[in-house]
């Protein structure tokens, strides 16, 4: 059996991803399940994460986590650090443990008073990120459920603004009347082109123009692919209206999930923005790595 | 026991309103049920109607019905009617029943080709609030899960607009993260007129605001009356962005629901424009009443 030196975990309200590391940062081994942060009492994350990593596990190993499992309702609370700053910092909070094989450290947050924000777990994503490109000095955007805007200058996080596009869209398109105009899956670039400049245009009218979906399903027998790509560009210009002071005039890095990456990609390239993407699950590692490099040398 | 001359009824998609009423049109009987169409089956309409309405059941009885029992879901389809247009007209649509004492005849909707809108319901009440002031010419604003904002003029709808404020708000305040910080239930007049004012001074910025109420309860225990006051402040405020050629500078009346048209009249004060408010359940028995007049006429 593989053991890990080192074990980096990625836990998120939804899901939670391990993996076994080398000393010099080498992935040894992966594993993932659903038993993310939102279906776990405090008392059940070491047998979550045992259930994952157990057959890593020598001697004491360090685990590196990040995400919702340093919320109030996580495992232990990992209180916020502040910006202006940078994306990692001391102290990361121990996480209590019953098996004595586990040193868990989790990842503080970051927050921000005015406008008020926080975020989990996108702090290790832009620590990773950074890592690479240390010089980077532009806006980093992680679109998801809860889409973040962050804009870096010299290695630091100077401000960043949440967005809920992602969970909008999901209550819209499946629990609202939109619903029954809405297809499941599927994209059309003309349309989601169009609604993105039209919100742009005028985005005070949104509201006004959502539930013409709806209609236009009842009268005009709008195709639903087409419906779900103009509420997804509705939504998006929404945004865009929102985080213009970020991405105006800057570089953009969108970081994540391929699909949703390339929506924005496709929204912001129509604004004449030319965002560059990286990959996700790259970032989160190099920022879980960054972050074992760190208490390695605190400790 | 009493025998209606005939009945009026008021079905919707998650409750059903009846009224025993007499030739000359008093209220003999009231009942109600929460059997809307959102909860039947096509085959199950004519059951839940008898729960409430057989009591008053003589000979063959007509029923005048208006809402989503019309819509391709409902009881049957009752085909829209086009704007601009008078809100009732021929003909209505008779619902197949199996007991014979039952003439069910269902008001149609309406419907706006561009931009494409429909309502089904609210043109009773549109009706039944010109029956008592056929000079109104101006606005009717009927708040509730789906509002409509319409315009009047000679009697009849010239174009309408829906907007999804209700159900956007249940769904942000009941099923999105920021349901860990609204309240239930409560009103902050102040929290309410600021969010609205700030709203609409900069409704392109409303998504970037949204998530602060989340980052607000978390940071610095904003009060969850608060929380829910401009939650839904900042959705009203985005309403009145997108329907400002309907309100400015007009005559506005509000129907429906008190607390809900308080909120509105609230807002819309908040720009200058002083909204009269009309009683939801007279303006519907008027409308009820006109269309069994009208099919009096015809028949």
């Amino acid at each position: 059996m593989t053991k890990a030196d080192w074990i980096a975990v990625d836990w998120g309200t939804s899901s939670l991803r391990a993996w076994a590391m080398s000393a010099d940062g080498k992935v040894l081994g992966e594993a993932r399940s659903d038993k993310g942060m939102g279906k776990l009492k405090p008392d059940e994350f070491e047998a979550a994460l045992l259930e994952l990593a157990e057959q890593w596990l020598g001697t004491t190993t360090t685990i590196i986590a990040c995400g919702m499992v340093g919320a109030k309702q996580g495992w232990v609370e990992a209180a916020y650090r502040s910006v202006p700053g940078t994306p990692l910092g001391q102290p990361m909070t121990r996480a209590a443990a019953y098996d004595n094989r586990l040193n868990v450290q989790i990842i503080p947050g970051l927050k921000q008073i005015k406008p008020a924000d926080v975020m989990r777990g996108e702090e290790t994503q832009i620590a990773g990120f950074l890592h690479v490109e240390p010089k980077f000095d532009g806006v980093l955007c992680l679109p998801g459920t809860h889409t973040k805007w962050v804009h870096i200058s010299a290695g630091e996080v100077v401000s960043f603004q949440t967005v809920m596009t992602g969970e909008m869209f999901a209550l819209l398109a499946g629990q609202s009347v939109l619903r029954h105009s809405v297809a499941v899956d599927g994209l059309d670039e003309n349309a989601l082109s169009q609604a993105v400049s039209d919100t742009l245009a005028r985005p005070e009218t949104v509201g006004a123009r959502m539930f013409s979906i709806r209609a236009e399903g009842l009268l005009t027998g709008l195709s639903p692919v087409v419906a779900r790509s103009r509420l997804s560009g509705m939504l998006i210009g929404a945004e865009l209206a929102a985080t213009r002071p970020f991405w105006l005039g800057r570089e953009v890095v969108l970081i994540g999930d391929g699909k949703l990456s390339r929506i924005y990609k496709l929204a912001l390239g129509l604004q004449g923005v030319e965002a560059r993407i990286a990959d996700g699950t790259d970032v989160t590692l190099n920022g879980l790595r960054a972050a074992y490099a760190m208490q390695r040398v605190m400790n």
